[in-house]
């Protein structure tokens, strides 16, 4: 039984893939939606957060942890690991390596939050595997307000805007591999593509399900999905389609995270 | 001793405002920077919340409470008023009643967050001051991150053509004044006067602390103000000078709320 935890719903499009890959894996999601972002808090504040979330997630009695989340694979990951012995996934080894795969003029930009952006993890990855490679890193905190309250039709006049002025740096840098560091950014990939034609697109939640699927041996489940959260259910049930393209049924529960 | 808390930074519109009027009183300032917004959570949620935050407050033994905050002042005032026996006040009321003063028409808008126009705090306490007023109201919720995130220039492109996509109910209706319903919203008043060229707006924070001045009897302290916060000290620092358009200091620190 696999848990997978983001800040919000933003990890669900780390689900899709995983139903995807692994029909048959029981899966926990929990979506912190009564904190929700996590990427404009501190650090400190991201890890008391996540550490939550995993001793949640394992009071469920999960084998594996993927964070669908850029931001706390970006700022809490080491201490996770350090702190429980579950295997810990998260979405930034895989995405930069996939980008280092996807680049042809070894320029990779990359754009998530204020929090995953200052932690400078994507970029330190990246020199680590592949040195030749230049960086452009950019925060995005627009995004994920953006994608949550409905602004994401692909002619959207103010996100397009918005991208673009998020995106300058980048486009004059040339990336042609572009990390979407955040899993809300998917969602808004036909706009980012508007702004970048032709860069290639990183998938950060989906580079780390199919990263999950290689190294661990499924569960033999039923394929049965729970989903917790941390406010109320009914709103996430409504909203959770959106993230996953399928809908979430009557498996929603609502968890005082706090006490965990 | 006057206790001010809000979700986030927005309350301390109303600070700038408390201090102009009693310079002398000292305060208790709670800003939820850790779980900041609270206007796109569940009214359950948001009880919770604020009701942590008036223990925080009356632990330190603040004598009344400013609910700095549209979002909980439009969904938690009643429950907060009956579990606590301090004198709390809210900025509902002082804000529709500044407003059923300022139109000429008859016609007052509405905006603010998701849980704020759920919860039809505005048009109720209006419609039982001045039933002949007829309302518009409009939720708004990337107004907040708008103003988090720097999209305050008086000339952004982008804020202007959210505030044009929200306000147009509002313009065609035809409403002559218009109550800023969260306390992050004056910061764009002059994005929204451009889209409602003409239109009175109500601060609301401003608003409720002249309430507040004139239903008290000032403490006669020292004008100390000291300032709490649930995540970072160091980045409510350097961005409290916006809203408050004076240093905060060095009397920030970190609660932690989870344990109120």
């Amino acid at each position: 039984m696999i848990g997978v935890f983001d800040s919000g719903m933003g990890g669900l499009t780390a689900i899709k893939q995983i139903v995807k890959m692994m029909p048959h894996e029981d899966i926990i999601y929990f979506g912190d939606t009564g904190r929700v972002p996590y990427g404009t808090r501190s650090k400190e504040t991201i890890i008391k957060y996540s550490c939550q979330d995993v001793r949640f997630l394992l009071s469920k009695g999960v084998d594996a942890i993927l964070i669908a989340c850029g931001t706390v694979s970006a700022n809490a990951i080491e201490i996770l690991r350090s702190e429980f012995s579950v295997p810990i996934f998260g979405v930034v080894e895989a995405a930069a390596e996939k980008a280092c795969e996807l680049t042809e003029n070894g320029k990779v930009g990359i754009i998530g939050t204020n929090a995953t952006v200052k932690s400078g993890a994507y970029v330190k990855h990246i020199e680590s595997v592949r040195p030749d490679i230049e960086t452009v890193s950019t925060p995005c905190p627009l995004f994920v307000p953006l994608v949550e309250n409905g602004f994401t039709d692909p002619e959207d006049r103010i996100t397009y805007l918005t991208a673009e002025r998020y995106l300058e740096d980048i486009k004059r840098f040339g990336a042609d591999a572009l990390i979407l560091g955040c899993t809300h950014y998917p969602i808004i990939a036909p706009v980012i593509s508007k702004v970048l034609p032709g860069v290639s697109l990183v998938n950060t939640g989906a580079e780390a399900a199919k990263r999950l699927f290689e190294n661990i041996t499924p569960g033999g489940g039923n394929g049965k999905i729970e989903y917790y959260v941390s406010d109320d259910i009914n709103s996430f049930k409504s909203a959770a389609s959106i993230y996953l393209e399928m809908p979430v049924g009557d498996n929603v529960f609502k968890v005082d995270i706090e006490k965990y």
